[in-house]
């Protein structure tokens, strides 16, 4: 293991990056044989390994062995904080019934919601941490984390106090979003306006107070919150300083991209039916679009997400898994590169800068992590892999050979049952 | 290490698995806690815990601390005996290049028969030892493996000779297939009736000679072999003793699964294009129908194959992966189940009988492996799972916890990380 504080030198390697482009929203950068001097868990140089500067030779050395290096995955709209799965839900959804229908029938969300309400705390971390150990062992080393299956001022309080004790225990760094505005809960479905007075009133002013996180999220859709509705209650959070996030469009065009324009979100996400004169707006408004392939996938949807255009129209296009019990349980993010390449058209540089750089911004993280640049905490993958069009490409599978959180390496595949790895081009 | 030769005994299981049913094409078995005698690599009881026979309490136990139990995957239709991997083709197919397209500029199979050509058996053998390692890990225990990217006599028999020498030294049980008609080479482009003498004439005798194949398959699309050439070169490897398979119908309804029910083939591949009325021919003539929803996701195709009409007129539907590097580069058949469900409409326990005993009657091995019934092979995966559903569920990940081949532990996930495991219902 090397250590955090320790100066090290990765090399030998094949290392592909997005970086921050001048005049442009993002360039590759590729380097081989590359090198990189991490220092105090930041990148202190990194470029063709011939120029490595001479004092860099007396850190401790990493040997790539000729393999791809990139930055380790930010999954920017996760909902891990759950208790059990619903793969009971599965069987149902295969012979028809839609996620309204199972809605209706107490299922979906409700089923997570009666769920994690019985769970304890201790439960809860206990069921975190595997989920925590399987995003780093598929290659991501930052993920967002939502509340949202309480939906009472305790069980939210308690999904976000379970993100707090986990961000100090576990090697992955968590950016917790509050997502209080998930689903109205049974005991409001009759009186919603009240529920949404508990989320601004109650809610709210406790989580600000507990600093338990950044960001607040809401699920905006007719059947659960409308775009008033979303309006209201993300002014409220950012008077509360949690900078909105939003599920907008993604079953339904009704206007919540147009809610995340104005309230400035920092992203909006899903954008399946978003229309395209939203494009130009959600740029002037500074809104980074996220797509969830994963989730499309799961509900066999035809109608993915308009990744090509807002490409086209200039937009910091991001990925993410959208892991959750329901539409999504798939932690990978090499899948859901595979799925931006199919369904979304998206080529493995911009499906790999969707899933780092742009989704670093989508969590006002492209500071600190999303490329490897100098000055930028060393948050790297070694792949079992050589070329970036590999991990697309050969599906279904776990590339990841090593993976460092700021220097550090946190988990290393011992015996790598892979096909595919080439001596030679 | 158990040993295969031992008497081994699998106690408090979840096991599933289908079974021959009497009356019925088949029939699912769930005994939880389950348990399972082997001796000698074969089972020799298996049902509910209960009423395990006291003699077996004598034998090594293996603790399957209450987790999910099948049977190994077969996978019936594999292409793994290619040199280099087509990554690099990956980003042409995503700017909108098609598979023909790519075939006609010498991409396509045409790169990998240049490519098999210039690469040692030894080098084949040492390119396929971890894929096959990775199959294992992915909880296959027996594959089906075409040659087809040698395209001369010399290549053809080079690729079956890979096989013959890995069959004897690997612990995964290899069927192996003579795919000789899989594309016209290069050489015989302008002159394609000399290629299928070559097949005929030059290649079945030497396989038929070295016991190097026991099946024969061709790629019938007009734009490759018409249905006339396939009827002809599948009742030439009849006269040698293998028995005819054949890749039908994926890309155009050119008559492929007629064929494959007059020459009475083993099985018929892909059936994308098939109409209604070959159902009842293809049962009349025994012929097992192979759906491959990897290559329909991996060519973004809209269009999957009949599952659920062929399911409904009484077929023993079968999954496999496809796995080649040209249109489904990916081993794991847990994301398969995960395709056979979300585009095939075909529930866990439909997928896992299309991958387990149906698949075991489209390589005429059903009598040795594709469920766990007495007498039967003890070939058995030990899943990081309690429930069928979690495998197509969870999906993107690797479920494996241990893998059993006649009665042999052969692979161990040695730390697991995946999350969703539940200690309960």
């Amino acid at each position: 293991m090397s250590k955090g504080t320790d100066s090290v030198v990765v090399k030998n390697a094949r290392i592909v990056t997005p970086v921050t482009g001048e005049g442009e929203l993002w360039r590759m950068a590729e380097y081989s044989p590359g090198a990189m001097w991490i220092d105090a868990g930041c990148i202190r140089w990194i470029g063709v390994q011939a120029e490595l500067p001479a004092e860099a030779t007396k850190a401790t050395m990493i040997d790539a062995q000729n393999r791809l290096v990139t930055p380790g995955f930010v999954d920017c709209h996760t909902h891990p904080v759950f208790g059990r799965h619903r793969a009971h839900e599965f069987e149902l959804r295969i012979k028809g019934a839609t996620y309204v229908e199972i809605s209706h029938a107490g299922g979906g969300i409700r089923f997570s919601v009666r769920d994690l309400r019985q769970t304890s705390k201790e439960e809860l971390v206990l069921k975190l941490l595997p989920r925590l150990d399987s995003f780093i062992a598929h290659g991501t080393t930052t993920i967002e984390a939502k509340s949202g299956y309480g939906l009472s001022v305790e069980d939210e309080l308690k999904s976000l106090e379970v993100l707090q004790a986990l961000s100090r225990q576990h090697p992955i760094d968590i950016v917790p979003t509050f997502l209080g505005a998930h689903e109205i809960p049974d005991e409001y479905r009759d009186r919603r306006e009240q529920y949404i007075e508990l989320v601004i009133k109650d809610m709210l002013p406790r989580v600000a107070e507990g600093r338990l996180a950044r960001f607040i999220d809401i699920f905006c859709e007719d059947h659960v919150f409308t775009a008033a509705e979303a309006r209201r209650i993300l002014l409220a959070g950012k008077d509360y300083g949690l900078r909105p996030k939003i599920h907008a469009d993604q079953l339904t065009d009704n206007g919540g991209a147009e809610v995340a324009a104005e309230v400035q979100a920092v992203s909006a996400d899903h954008l399946e039916y978003t229309p395209p004169e939203m494009d130009g707006r959600l740029q002037e408004a500074g809104v980074v679009p996220v797509m969830l392939p994963g989730a499309d996938f799961f509900l066999s949807s035809s109608l993915y997400g308009p990744a090509r255009r807002m490409i086209a129209s200039g937009l910091p296009v991001a990925l993410a898994t959208d892991f959750n019990p329901g539409t999504c349980m798939c932690e990978n993010m090499q899948l859901i590169l595979t799925l931006a390449a199919l369904q979304l058209k998206m080529t493995p540089a911009e499906a790999l800068t969707a899933a780092t750089l742009h989704a670093a911004m989508a969590i006002d993280m492209q500071h600190r992590v999303g490329s490897l640049e100098a000055g930028k905490q060393a948050d790297f993958v070694i792949w079992h892999a050589e070329s970036l069009s590999e991990l697309p490409y050969h599906f279904g599978i776990n590339h990841v050979w090593q993976v460092f959180k700021r220097g550090e390496r946190i988990h290393e595949t011992a015996t790598h049952p892979k096909s595919g790895v080439e001596d030679d081009d």
